[in-house]
């Protein structure tokens, strides 16, 4: 019996409509979480994220650690209260972060120490501290510390750094206060050998964790790859525990993900693209800092609901990113986070209908939108 | 009879409550403009600085001529519909922010030819050209273009300086389009002299106007300076027009400057206040930078309902501007353009009550917080 409560809706191929319960509510699965790094999605308000249809956000255990400090945010009445998001989180080990963000990173058997990428200051990461943290954000569902293995990499250094991973994953599993709502994800790693990854998810099933984590994905090793690792994982987890796709990522490679079986992903690449004048539409994803946009009367998306979409021009969006105007990546992010949502709701009525082939096209659509559409603009001052 | 509609509802001694009507709704005075420099008020959607309670907002022709073209904007239906802002834009002339930003600006008696500080581009603005522009732009109020006198000047300086706005404004009467619902303001300049102030309300009134503003203060004269030369110049304004303080100020100042007769305020105060940290109280002002904040657990002002105030603790808008967060700017700029949103309110109230002067005490503090307040918050971890 997991401390977090998850039933399975309905399924289509490997593919699941499932629905978990957690101490600060329920998310539809499958679902896309927001990456709330620095106890904020970047450039959104609480009410925003919540109203472009996210049920669950993600924080970084790297960035709240240094900065304000876990026992600062405790202190304030956790993270929850901290960010004004009412809906559950699930917060990171730090362990990718503080691998890839930190200099002066040093991992031994025991944990990592490293300085902070801040001011300097130097810290340690254990499981039992990565643990403790989370515990300290008030986390509804915790993740095991675990090393991020570098790619590309030898087979015996896989090996090697996927067994500290899971001896740290027993530590963790050791530290971690069970109460009800609140559960610990494992995290699968291996890199890209399939014997390796097989050896990684029966350790983790056979330490029980209250859901299933992918791990050590989209770090160089292409699509391809990425989809061969879930075909030969995903099978080997309990179909009664929620699974999650770390980090995971462009809309199409969701798709496929859903497809094998995963419930949950994160990626900061709505947001991320957003700040930058990326956005996600039904017709591929377009640049609002080409000059083709300047006098583009037509909304980003006609067919999204979002702020962005109802109430300005693409030509408007055009101006606010040449004029580095802060209105341009708040609305950019909204509208992606909004794609996204969009994107997960397909996925979910896809599969209740049995149907997800054919569901998901143009929300997953993986080019550039067409220079010139069969709706081309007439505009003035062109 | 003026093209605006401008009804008194009431005095309290010099103080005026007013209903301004124009072609996109109605403005309740004294009120206060946010300023709107690029088609956007800085880290706001047009949703959120409506629900501040703002009815009217101010748009800068410098910025938009340049960035992104008066043509451009009316092509795309005028600024209104680019902007997505359904009530009454006020547009200045550009007069002032060419000569204070534009490098190689050259004026003499036609008008005034400079260089783009966006890509140094040459552009030429006459009165002319200027009323123009605001009419492509579908301005409700345009503004005589006039000419920045510089300060401190002598008085013939300002009287040479004075004299050619008043040619211009002849100028820019002539060239404006009447219409209903749409209105051009003269303004008075003069400097710091009275009888020049004098000789300028004087030739505006004779030309006839459809509101009357007052020009080149808060340019380093000190308010008194200013309040000097509003106790000289309203008094000389028609009584059934609306009168602009132009880019005043801050509250106390405001505040002073409703009791003198004026009914329309615009200031970048606190929209660029709100960007660096710095906020509005009840209690006074206070840098939400400071490390005195990093624990506490009290809303920014217990006053204020604004989105910042409801949903976040001090704490966390120190967190967001200590960690550069977009999120930090935004609930500031929020809550700074509420709290002067309030503070018109309490001066419209206060004037239909005949009490202007215990009105507005609180909300126009102009002091710092003190440090140490009654209700000191108890925190964990600071």
């Amino acid at each position: 019996m997991s401390a977090l409560g998850f039933a399975l809706l309905g399924t289509a191929g490997a593919a699941r409509r499932g629905r978990l319960h957690t101490a600060h509510g329920t998310v539809e699965t499958p679902a896309f979480m927001p990456v709330g790094t620095a106890a904020t999605v970047k450039a959104m308000t609480a009410e925003a994220v919540a109203a472009t249809g996210a049920e669950i956000v993600l924080g970084n255990t790297y960035h709240l650690m240094l900065r304000p400090g876990a026992e600062r945010i405790a202190g304030l009445g956790g993270l929850h209260k901290f960010m004004n998001w009412r809906g559950p989180i699930l917060t990171d080990s730090g362990g990718f972060q503080v691998m890839s963000l930190a200099p002066l990173c040093a991992a031994d058997e025991d944990g990592v120490v490293f300085r902070s990428h801040f001011d300097g200051s130097e810290h340690r990461l254990t499981p039992e501290r990565s643990i403790a943290i989370q515990d300290l954000l008030g986390a509804d569902i915790s993740m095991c510390f675990d090393e991020c293995t570098r790619y590309p990499v030898s087979a015996e250094e896989a090996a090697a750094s996927m067994r500290r991973s899971m001896r740290w994953a027993e530590r963790s599993r050791a530290a971690f206060r069970e109460r009800p709502g609140h559960g610990l994800f494992g995290i699968v790693q291996g890199g890209v050998h399939p014997e390796l990854r097989s050896e990684s998810a029966a350790r983790l099933v056979g330490i029980e964790f209250d859901g299933y984590a992918v791990g050590g994905l989209a770090v160089g090793e292409g699509t391809e790859a990425m989809l061969r690792v879930l075909d030969g994982t995903v099978p080997r987890l309990p179909e009664d525990r929620p699974r999650y796709l770390m980090g995971v990522g462009r809309p199409q490679e969701i798709v496929a993900a859903v497809a094998r079986g995963i419930d949950l992903f994160d990626c900061v690449l709505p947001t991320r693209s957003g700040r930058t004048g990326q956005a996600f539409t039904r017709r591929g994803r377009i640049n609002l800092r080409n000059a083709r946009f300047a006098g583009d009367e037509r909304p980003l998306d006609e067919g999204c609901g979002c702020p962005a979409c109802r109430g300005y021009s693409r030509a408007y969006l055009h101006h606010l990113f040449r004029c580095h105007e802060m209105l341009g990546p708040m609305l950019l992010t909204w509208h992606n986070l909004r794609h996204y949502q969009e994107l997960m709701a397909a996925l979910r009525e896809a599969i209740m209908r049995d149907d997800l082939g054919a569901a998901a096209g143009a929300l997953s659509c993986p080019g550039e939108e067409p220079a010139v559409g069969s709706s081309s603009p007439v505009t003035a001052g062109a």
